[in-house]
């Protein structure tokens, strides 16, 4: 049987091989990107599930609208409005996910051959999504306050992409935020160039002490012109479950009309049910409450983590402390001679029954093989002392 | 803003403009594509969801596997067994309806200027969805029986196509059912021609007096070497709530492989709690009882739309009648100088208050202008008959 030849693109994960490893009794994980389970307000999504499979059930198990459910596109909207962004309910449109909102962008967008920027390192499954319709993905560094803005602009210049990919709000696998000031720059960028960025935020939510600097979508009401060169995706997968498969995408209208076309053709629209719940679920009261949970005890795990890797690892380990989100980016410093390889380093960590990412596969292209991505969302802190310990006697 | 120049293929869709007339108050419609949502069980829904998120749900609401939930692809093997055809739960993948079973197989196989071979008539978002991947889209002639099979073989050897694809039970739109004799002289064609045949089956288990013919799929276990070259999609849309979002595909194990590694990057994974919903309501045995009664109003409908179509048109229109499905396929044969432009009949019925869809775009090239597709899943049977005498009316 003969593929389509963009499949080549996309290489096997080396994380999917790691993960095989997983199973093994008795290991502490670092390595996934899901939120603890444990967090999820399964007794607030029941109820909401009964609520409205019993007082309309019709609309809610027949074909909708591909757009998304009503009511979910008005809570959505009010939601964003929370959150200092105006954007009205047939701005947006609902999707499987947030993945199938990037899905729609490189549908709608890209052509093989076009050229995407990323943060180096972004996230995984953003590169290989682009991949697969053709797209040359070229990565711009990062620092500490996240994308390096003078060097976006150059490669923006220099290559004159299709689109720019960020994730402004702890990234991942970076953890980092970018500044207030960077993203004011990104956008007038954005404007001047006439390149459509997109703004990819499921962490915003996840801060520990603060809120972070509002989104490039807030913002963009301040810079004249660049609301018509701005996407923005969010999701319900990392505030109330990833399970339910509920995102959305934020998009100029001749953008937003086209990802809705495609949508059609994918998968007809996301499911009515799940995406009822969700919409029951922002009325109920509840996400206040959850988040609040969610936010304190992320943020007790990130500091033990900080703790235990300069306590564990001392010198031999770099890294910036989150504000927020789910990973710590931390690179290996090879001082004293000591191991500076992050994949050799995962083998030796698989052995003592602690793991994580090594971040090679995170860069688009040149990788640093000297760094690795540690989730501190899912094991409690106990866990999370006892497992950095072993990394400890790992290295 | 620049778009893939792929998405210039597909037209806006002419049903999309019909269907905004569809609101205007009092009017009867055949128009639409979708079950009967008074016959939806959605006590039987409720209870499932209910108990899903009450005994473990965290699994449910948690990121899960992209090939599918376990207890959900074992539950359709055991549907699949008995309805004759053998499968594991490895063997198939869930997908996001069945729509997206068919996008994947598009993402996966066609590159711009494949060839694909359709029933003309076929689904509309069949022709739409691969178009967007570039395909060439070649119709091969249909009569009551299915699709002329000396004709597809002819057409098989002179295009050489990336894949057939068909609705061998019931079509959509032409209500039309394969024979047991052309099913396994297709099998024999693709084995011999080493031709990918997609069989889409969302309605075979909507059958009146008794069962249709056995699937493609099922028949493959005769047919040396044709289930290498055979893919099914199946649905719980059309038996169980299209609001749910779950369908699957069965797949020759390296084309899943590749499908599964799109739909990684095209929505992760289907909805766990839908997926969960699905598998609980499997084990409930409510969906036997829940197909008797779509049976046999089903059954109804389309016995009271043949007689009225045979009242009150008369020979002013030709048409087979369906053994299940949702469809009728009619033609107007413009005798004693009546009307045969089946657009044109469209906007007539549209002012007397009752709606249809021109058949028309169901074709992928040189359509029969004289072609209609009438629903008669979501009209009682009293609107049918006035609904269909409106028709006479507008005739």
């Amino acid at each position: 049987m003969q593929f389509a030849t963009r499949l080549q693109n996309v290489e096997t994960s080396a994380i999917r091989e790691l993960f095989k490893l997983l199973g093994k009794p008795g290991i502490i994980s670092f390595a996934g990107g899901f939120p603890d389970p444990a967090l999820f307000d399964a007794q607030g999504i029941a109820q909401a599930s009964a609520a409205v499979l019993a007082s309309n059930p019709g609309p809610v198990l027949q074909y909708g609208a591909t757009e998304g459910f009503g009511p979910l596109r008005e809570g959505i909207a009010g939601f964003m409005a929370g959150k200092g962004a105006s954007v009205t309910p047939e701005g947006l449109i609902v999707t499987t996910g947030s993945q199938q909102a990037l899905d729609l962008i490189g549908k709608t967008m890209i052509s093989p051959g076009d050229k995407v920027i990323v943060e180096a390192p972004t996230f995984l499954a953003t590169i290989q999504c682009f991949r697969l319709y053709g797209a040359q993905i070229i990565g711009a560094p990062i620092d500490a306050d996240g994308v390096d803005v003078d060097k976006l602009e150059a490669l923006i210049e220099e290559h004159r992409p299709k689109l720019v990919y960020l994730i402004p709000t702890f990234g991942n696998p970076s953890g980092a935020t970018l500044s207030l000031e960077r993203r004011k720059r990104i956008l007038e960028i954005a404007a001047r160039t006439q390149t459509l960025v997109v703004e990819d935020d499921p962490y915003g939510e996840l801060y520990f002490d603060q809120a972070p600097p509002p989104s490039l979508l807030a913002l963009s009401a301040d810079v004249p012109g660049s609301r018509d060169w701005l996407a923005h995706c969010g999701s319900f997968s990392k505030i109330l479950s990833p399970g339910l498969r509920v995102g959305w995408m934020i998009a100029p209208p001749e953008l937003l009309a086209k990802a809705t076309m495609c949508k059609q053709f994918s998968d007809a629209h996301t499911s009515n049910l799940t995406q009822a719940i969700c919409a029951h679920y922002l009325t109920m009261d509840r996400l206040n409450d959850t988040l609040k949970v969610v936010r304190r005890t992320y943020a007790e795990r990130a500091q033990v983590m900080a703790e235990s890797l300069r306590r564990e690892l001392g010198d031999a380990i770099d890294f910036n402390q989150p504000q927020g989100g789910m990973f710590f980016w931390a690179r290996l410093t090879g001082d004293r001679g000591q191991l500076s390889d992050a994949t050799e380093f995962a083998q030796r960590a698989i052995d003592k029954l602690v793991a994580f990412v090594p971040g090679a596969p995170f860069y688009a292209h040149d990788p640093d093989h000297h760094t690795l991505r540690l989730s501190f969302a899912t094991a409690d802190v106990a866990k999370i002392a006892e497992g950095i310990a072993r990394l400890g006697q790992a290295l």
